[in-house]
């Protein structure tokens, strides 16, 4: 029965400080909201000498060991060799992937060398874990009750491997049984807030939470093991919609630019911006989703406060009398946006982002949020902390996540 | 002798998958550039069990262990106690640090908690490790001729810990002498090409080249150990500057928009944007520094045909003979966008992100990047590969690297 999981990061692009590995930190989430215990992760760099050390530690800590990195078919890519070694096992050509390897590079229209046969090559008596996204498969040894599986390198490549072959087969290898997971999309909570607050759903042992959180950007995952839990999970989802109420924007796996993107979508609505203080921050965010130019028409990002005159119609009498940062500013972005963007909803931005810029009556982190439609437009006051990023950042979200609402 | 080190990142944040562990690329980036070799990176949660385990096997592979995290004044922060009990000292508390955590507190009108004082509670005959930017310092201990040095978990705390206290001790330790670096960041090459490239440089052995790449940024660092090498090290540096020409657009750590709002300031020049398929990234980029208000003042992200007509000016005709992906375009659009943000340079860009809207004549990656000045105006054509993320980001780096050309 597995329960201790050991995650093993190869490559010497890791102990160089190259790149960050956030492979360890996918596979950690996803097997402790699971309920298994990840005891320790191990990074070593490509060499033959450092990988046995790595495997022996990491099986001596875990039942099972999720290792990536060393797949490929160049002389440094070590991995599979020195796992035969490890297990005692001679290495053996899997003809099916062989083949499936040769057609995908014809089907590319990439030139055939003998050495991608490599990619074909596993251990005696290893069950191979399918790349849908790649092509070197990976691939999983067991001995004495222990587990190995070895995954492709590529972030994107491991993702698709742990999701369609590995997490049902530990699902079932650590008697988890059937897995329900429900994922929360969270707006204006810090983590601890958030963590105080779910305290209050009353978890059986078979449950637990998992948090993510990349600012703004936070995320709460359920997850509960068991065959017939439907009853009590959906019991569970809906304590922590009531406790949380209009703190989570979607549920499932979503970000809030695709939230507010399909909103837009089905009312058939057009988006214009005016970013002063996020400087192209929220219209970054919206065309980062593919599409967005069917919902999605302009944004002046009005850093002086000609342009704020001259692109967007602000009367340089509000200017005067309130200020750039104020919810007259604000108000007359938003309307400005609206008119000249040809859209049917438009939000704008004024702050102060820091560090410099902030008074007494207007410190660092003061930002107003403007949103107009056709129907009329209003204005509301955020404050933020934090430095120049996180006040850019907490305004880009706090105004799409009132669009949000607006369209709903 | 300090040669072989080990890293051992902790909490419990790291098992679960909460955060992606950076302190650890952090530190072996810095580490590998000095010439030292890591070993292995390890890490745990914070439990007593799992912490002696890690600081067992991390000064069994490593002369030098430094580690991270769980310094904290709260009872989930255990470090400082197994590492004393690992050690076989008693605690001792450094008045000095006591002293000046309660002065910290009093100028931040925090209310003092006799918990703080566990951040001034150290293994007997620990040297201290100042924390120049926050309330926890660190501490190093040495036995055996190992040392072990525990930093804060704060990625910028560690950072400024490294940068004051750890490097210059681990160069003295490790018998490396002065070092020497010179970091140059790379425009237009790829990781593997910048390989290439520099493998033509006639490095002696004291002298190694480090890579970070997070797209589109690269960075190439040479870090040369040795007291009496000046000649040599500037030898080098000229050697780099000559091969690698025109791909280096600065030395030392800066990011592009850094080099251009610097640039822009030296000419008392304003900067306005007209960007398409770049949706605000430029903007965004342009924007994260602060105080570049003095410097820029407008970006149409124009991401609907109307759009580039009314703010831009783009004539209907030229759309529609030369549709909105062209060489035609890209120029009305910089000088509209020069006009209309009463700029004395304007960037533009138009081109097909993808994954879809592509075509044979102009398929996804295509992207025109508009420059107009008061001078005249020109437009290039650029091909980039990839999926839309890197298509935005590569299109914002190549239009801020032709600014960069134009302004020196």
């Amino acid at each position: 029965m597995i329960h201790k999981v050991a995650i093993l990061s190869t490559g010497d692009e890791l102990t160089t400080g190259k790149v960050v590995d956030t492979n360890s930190a996918y596979i950690a989430e996803s097997l402790f909201s699971m309920g298994l215990d990840v005891v320790a992760v191990l990074k070593v760099g490509d060499t033959k000498e450092r990988l046995l050390w790595a495997l022996d530690h990491a099986l001596s800590r875990g039942d099972l060991v999720i290792g990536t990195g060393g797949l490929g078919p160049t002389a440094d890519d070590l991995t599979t060799a020195v796992v035969a070694e490890y297990f005692g096992r001679p290495l053996r050509t899997d003809q099916a992937v062989a083949e499936a390897l040769k057609r995908r590079f014809e089907a590319r229209g990439f030139p055939w060398t003998e050495n991608n046969l490599k990619q074909a090559i596993f251990p005696e008596g290893a069950a191979i874990v399918p790349n849908p996204v790649g092509s070197a498969p990976g691939f999983r040894v067991e001995r004495d009750g222990k587990a190995l599986i070895w995954l492709s390198g590529v972030p994107r490549e491991m993702q698709a491997m742990m999701k369609e072959t590995v997490l049902p087969w530990v699902a079932a290898a650590s008697g988890a049984g059937k897995i329900s997971v429900a994922t929360f999309k969270i707006n204006g909570l810090t983590e601890s807030k958030l963590d105080d607050l779910v305290k209050g759903v009353s978890l059986p042992p078979e449950g637990r939470f998992s948090f993510r959180a990349h600012y703004p950007d936070l995320t709460l995952k359920l997850t509960v093991r068991g065959e017939h839990l439907d009853g009590k999970f959906d019991e569970l989802t809906g304590q922590i919609r009531q406790i949380l109420g209009a703190h989570v924007y979607a549920e499932g796996d979503v970000t809030l630019e695709e939230v507010v993107g399909k909103l837009l979508r089905q009312k058939g609505w057009k988006l214009a911006l005016a970013e002063s203080c996020t400087g192209g921050a929220i219209a970054a965010r919206i065309t980062r989703i593919a599409g967005s130019s069917d919902y999605f028409t302009t944004s002046v990002v009005s850093y002086s406060n000609e342009s704020k005159v001259r692109f967007l119609g602000v009367k340089q009498a509000t200017l005067d009398a309130h200020g750039a940062v104020s919810c007259e500013t604000a108000i007359e972005m938003a309307e400005g946006a609206l008119r000249a963007g040809a859209a049917d909803v438009a939000l704008s931005t004024t702050g102060v982002a820091g560090p410099g810029g902030g008074s007494e009556a207007k410190p660092v982190g003061t930002v107003w949020i403007g949103l107009a439609q056709r129907g009329g437009s209003e204005a509301r006051l955020f404050k933020f902390s934090g430095d120049r990023d996180r006040v850019i950042h907490g305004g880009a979200q706090a105004a799409l996540n009132w669009l949000r609402t607006a369209l709903q």
